[in-house]
């Protein structure tokens, strides 16, 4: 492997602007300009972890920001401790400072009673997050890709997600202070960049067997899509840029009208006057967000629907029941919102 | 094959109730009661259309409507004119008056110089509107059930369309007096309440070829995807709900909006004042109208989005070009949709 380039002048014109084209979707577009910060980035060895640790490295030395990383080895596989010995040599060729972390996720998965997919999750965001700490980093960057992004839609949809969640996941969650850059550049475009860098990767084998909904999804049903289209992963792109300017809107707007929601004990009315004054999709959004600031359960938007339609009949003392023993009530004065049989259960 | 039944008092419980759920989904959901009109109903003599035109008989007499039937022999496989008898049996024994006429499709779509699945696509609607005038019907039903509307989402989204268009077919179209009052009925029903009924149905053979897109599309994404999710036609269901909604919604904002775009020559002016009160959603959709109607060319969502943000920052002079030399252009009024280059094309 030769020495990489790690200044922008060095690399070739074509994949300087590839570089800046991802700075300029986290400045512009997500209005989170991550190579003039201290950025964790999360690397587990792949190629687009590795691709975004060498743009990240690159671009932040341009602008001002550092650049750390984080290596979760989970022990599941036995070429997990080849894959940490490899993102040790590129952080170090990169001078980029590194946490890596061992952890046996098969056991914690158990201990948990969760599934192995998910306990991985678990560890990765805590080390994430101890090794922002260490680091005093801002952001923790994520190599989330574009076929991951169309992978992840086809996952909402068949789990039944409505819209705009169906856009797929969100590029920068200030919540978490995650942001992925890549969202919105393919996987082919990054494994190119880092074989005209000279640059290797790893390959996770358990990526190709079909055990899981998420590998038949990814090794069967997206790559029927793109031979039926072969600009399925721009048709992605623009799905997800839609959901995010209609999810913008919807979001302000229910928070716009949360304002009106008043509490009765550990009920919550909907005032008429709210319902009255807003269109179909935002008084059904405006339900969904009260119920599910209510407890667990997800509210479907068929039980919804149901809800408006009484509430528009003037159907005064029906109900709807949702996941989570929660129901909502037409009354008088609006829409009645509460958990059920919380005291019965508890008492 | 039994005498079929042809009141809905001779139906065992479940399958009256089953004809009386399609009766209530037009009436209450989508306003449109067929069951007290004169309907026409598209027989193909497949299980979708063959139940469609059981179920209508059934509850048109019972509730004051009248039924007639139309079958196009598209003439494209030796057993159409089997499927032609079938028909005509069929309606013989619901007494239901039957238009049937062949059409040799395959001349048609070279004389029209269309693909096949087009030409008798045009070919059918020709065949409605003439029956549906010799008949004084007022509407034309046709079969559409779950699994094509699930099938409709697919194709929508492996072409890239934009939301609610994802959300799939519409169910009734005043402007085309065409209804789909089965289509949140899916096949498997339609087709036990056939077989209990004592009833039988043509199999189109086409069907199972792997030629098309939306063949692959019905016989191999469809089913992987009931696979990951059993429920997944009751989520395209849902799906198809919430779209519904948030499209009426858009229809109407923009349709208020409308009225304030003006006209200069053939050029449209969306003025500043109009795009100052208008959040991002509506914004997009305004524009996307007055492209749409200044001629063919599908606008898309990124094009939509550029000229957003030009706006936004103010780029007075700035220009996208769409599909059909349409160009929206960044004015101090607002912002300038016209077709370009035409009198150079015509002159």
């Amino acid at each position: 492997m030769d020495t990489p380039v790690l200044r922008l002048q060095d690399l070739p014109p074509r994949w300087a602007r590839f570089c800046l084209q991802v700075a300029s979707f986290a400045a512009d577009e997500l209005a989170c300009p991550f190579t003039r910060k201290n950025c964790l980035v999360a690397c587990s060895g792949g190629s687009d972890s590795t691709a975004l640790l060498v743009m990240a490295a690159i671009l932040c030395r341009r602008d001002g920001g550092t650049v750390f990383a984080a290596h979760l080895d989970h022990a599941l596989r036995p070429e997990s401790v080849e894959d940490a010995a490899f993102v040790d040599r590129i952080c170090n060729q990169l001078d980029v400072p590194l946490i890596s972390r061992t952890r046996d996720v098969g056991a914690l998965a158990k201990e948990l009673g969760v599934g192995v997919e998910e306990a991985g999750r678990r560890a990765r965001y805590e080390l994430y997050e101890d090794a922002r700490r260490e680091f005093g980093a801002e952001l923790v960057l994520v190599g989330h890709q574009l076929d991951d992004l169309a992978e992840d839609q086809l996952m909402r949809l068949v789990r039944g997600a409505g819209w705009p969640s169906l856009g797929g996941m969100c590029a920068y969650d200030p919540s978490r202070s995650v942001l992925r850059p890549l969202l919105l550049t393919p996987k082919a475009a990054l494994e190119e960049f880092l074989k005209d860098s000279g640059m290797d990767w790893r390959v996770d084998a358990s990526n190709f067997d079909h055990a899981t909904t998420r590998n038949r999804v990814r090794n069967g049903i997206m790559p029927a899509l793109c031979v039926e289209n072969p600009a399925y992963l721009d048709a992605a792109a623009r799905l997800w840029r839609q959901a995010r300017m209609d999810e913008a809107h919807w979001d302000t707007a229910v928070a716009q009208a949360h304002a009106s929601v008043s509490k009765d004990g550990e009920a919550r009315l909907i005032p008429a006057r709210l319902l009255q004054a807003s269109p179909g999709p935002l008084r059904l959004r405006i339900i969904k967000a009260v119920l599910e600031e209510m407890g667990p359960g997800q509210p479907l938007c068929d039980g919804l629907l149901k809800v408006d339609a009484l509430w528009r009949k003037g159907k005064t003392g029906k109900s709807v029941r949702f996941p989570g023993d929660k129901e909502a009530r037409i009354a008088k004065p609006g829409i009645r919102v509460q958990v059920i049989d919380r005291k019965k259960a508890s008492g």
